[in-house]
């Protein structure tokens, strides 16, 4: 019987299994993950540690049964694949379930993204944590409920170190949150950054621009101390979150093609360069229809769809993933903060000509009560290709980045966009919803407003007749 | 000094007036408005009605002064435009802002849209209200604080009707909603105007496929006597929302041109076929990017941006209106519901092959608490042309379906919808946002899904090198 290994039992590996399974009802699959859970929401991590999310249990999508008996996936906890050997087409696993080579027919890596930790000493201690992985949040939660927690730092500000502090402040403790950078949330444009870090400040201390000198146990008034920048901060647990790196070790040993960044080229089928492998998820770098070529940016959806993908294509089925926009939401508190596309920064960083509008709107009608300030980016070039936006708000900001994630796959223009047919009711919008208040500034801003152009393409010749 | 005559101070007039005066600052501009008003939010009315909004120039987007003394803008209230004369270059005046002619070397016509009341006897009555004037909202609002109105009846249960009603029990009456349809809502689907019913059952008596007979005043138990289908409802007031006709006597005794339902067809420069006289707002047929022809969905956020191209386009400027797909959006109680494009219905009055694919989905993460049920119908034909879409929920339907206007502005297929990278965290949506979800299963219904289409046009050939 043909076998598919898939290697990692995230969202990314679980989709891939089941697609292959939908698709080759006979086929063998197996799935090694090395953590003793699968298929459970990695983005759910921080609502679990706070406590909006009660048991660990609540972020599985399935139980474990539900792939080996209804599915008839043979899932293996804690087991370790330790190489992939392309010529003989097997893969060597560690752990109970099983010693030894496994061949394959067809295997899938989905091995994520791991945590990559700051240079500094102490980092390796028992009270310090990434929150990477559920067993690891399992533990976390655990000391947060013994109730010896008064203090937290957190290393990081980016979107899963604010996750992170919101989290802990949720759980009760008093949160520190460092960060080496002048501000918060690298993947947006600094106005955007600035209204989290205000939020940020709300709920918790915020050194920004501070270096983590170390770590190191006992010391004045907690069970660690936390040296930044010469000061001393005693703690009683600290959160590393500097960031992810692609968990491609095994690919790029079997000699799999990557970016420099390791993460690793698939094609629209998720085929590798290696002959028989796919790979899917966090470890993959995706072709970003914005800039024309492959990019890393791990995150859930595409980690879903490129599993499915991965494990359709895979099984003999046939599939292709259509490319990212980079779309991304985090919640920051009572802030929503959302950008899709690229940045200012990203465009220019690409070589890009673009141009920035800023616009602050409101979340409902003027008169309507409980409206919002809601504040729009959009990034374009001078001819009014739309290359992203931003959007943040206490409210209608999260999900209102999707017409401007719809705008850039469809390839719009900023003229395009402010002729688009938004709904309106006094409750949920301003009679100009605050994406077309922007794209009707940004047009302002465009080279030669062709009043044709203006009126897009759908009104033919007008015919004044019946 | 040239000449640009208003009639109309809505929306559309005001925006038309507003844009004129920027592009042609030597331009004299007149604007006459039956009512006491001007460039008021009509969205707003039930939100007045209800004491949401506490006073009614909450509604007014600007006094009266901004358009006179900074604006330069001849606003004439309560003077009423008797007649258009196209041959004379004028029209005729009545009221405190002049009796008799003015001429006129371009004129917009933003007349609105004016309620239908059926044939019943005793609509006429003074307890008897339409809500589609401020003047009239006023009058009603000091009813209601009277305190003596404890019961109302709504004829109707469109949008404006259920509006009315949550407004009146806003307001503190216990609400009777009549309609003559087995059904509310006509402007989507059964299955999500289901959704609405329910909602309104919670708060309102509703009572479908009933008839009006009459209004009478006295009675048994309140001012006045309703005649429902041979029963007998008495009540304090009664609100008349059985639907709007475009208020067009004036440009169609001129000899416009019009659709039969005497809308008035316009080019994309808002010219009627009548020589320099224009047309924005509620009382012209639009271009339906879906449908391919003009029809008539008079909404607020057409008539703004209508009015701006009329008001730009009759002063000398350049601008074009690109169309609508028919967007809206309405809140019932605690509910949203939301439609774009074609209904089912509509598709197949319009002649299209169309079927519906309906997923029920959540508004948040499975395990997120507070997530609600998300109703989500997408129409399209076989071949996955997408036609429209409607939403409906407790959180996330009202702005979410401005993804499937972008789609449809777009021309994209189902297929494509499948494929957009849309925003996802834990407290704003599943993994597969439940606009993929619909997407992702009227895929499965269409014909032929070629892996190619799946994959969208976005990613070339496969390059897997650096």
């Amino acid at each position: 019987m043909a076998r598919l290994v898939v290697i990692g039992g995230g969202a990314a590996g679980m989709s891939a299994a089941s697609a292959a399974r939908r698709v080759a009802p006979a086929l063998d699959v197996v799935v090694c993950e090395a953590g003793g859970f699968a298929a459970y929401g990695m983005c759910g991590i921080p609502y679990f540690l706070g406590g909006t999310v009660p048991e660990a249990e609540g972020l599985l999508a399935y139980p474990p049964s539900e792939f080996r008996d209804r599915r008839g996936i043979d899932l293996r906890l804690h087991t370790r694949v330790t190489a992939i050997d392309t010529c003989a087409r097997q893969v060597h696993i560690a752990g109970p379930g099983g010693d030894g080579p496994l061949g394959y027919d067809a295997a899938v890596v989905a091995s994520g993204a791991a945590p990559v930790r700051p240079p500094a000493p102490g980092l390796d201690g028992s009270r310090v944590f990434t929150i990477r992985s559920l067993d690891e949040a399992i533990e976390l939660r655990r000391l947060l409920e013994g109730g010896t927690i008064r203090h937290a730092v957190v290393v990081g500000a980016g979107y899963i170190g604010l996750e992170a502090a919101e989290a802990l402040v949720c759980a009760g403790a008093e949160v520190e949150v460092i960060e080496a950078l002048p501000r918060v949330l690298g993947n947006v444009d600094e106005p955007v950054a600035e209204l989290a870090r205000a939020e940020m400040e709300r709920h918790t201390r915020l050194r920004l621009g501070a270096r983590l000198g170390g770590v190191r146990e006992g010391g004045g008034w907690g069970a660690l101390t936390v040296m930044v920048d010469g000061a001393e901060i005693g703690t009683d647990l600290v959160v590393v979150a500097t960031g992810v790196r692609p968990a491609t070790d095994l690919l790029i040993r079997a000699g799999a093609e990557h970016l420099p960044d390791r993460s690793v080229l698939v094609d629209a089928s998720m085929r590798t360069s290696l002959p028989g492998v796919f790979a899917a998820g966090d470890c993959v770098a995706l072709q970003h229809r914005v800039l024309g070529r492959p990019a890393w940016i791990p995150l859930g959806p595409a980690a879903n769809k490129t599993g499915r993908v991965a494990g359709t294509v895979a099984a003999g089925g046939a599939a292709a993933f259509a490319g990212i926009v980079g779309t991304a939401v985090v919640k920051v508190f009572d802030l929503e903060v959302a950008r899709t596309g690229l940045t200012l920064a990203e465009a220019r960083a690409a070589g890009l000509a673009a141009a920035a509008t800023d616009v602050v709107s409101r979340s409902r009608a003027r008169y309507y009560p409980g409206a919002q300030p809601l504040h729009v980016r959009l990034v374009h070039t001078a001819e009014g290709r739309l290359l992203g936006g931003q959007l943040a708000g206490r409210e209608g900001a999260a999900k209102r980045i999707d017409v401007l994630a719809t705008a850039l796959h469809a390839g719009l223009t900023v003229t395009d966009l402010a002729a688009l047919d938004l709904s309106y009711a006094p409750p949920f919008a301003p009679v100009y919803d605050p994406v077309l208040a922007a794209a009707i500034k940004a047009c302002g801003l465009v080279a030669s407003p062709e009043p044709a152009a203006a009126g897009g393409a759908g009104w033919p010749a007008v015919t004044l007749g019946g």
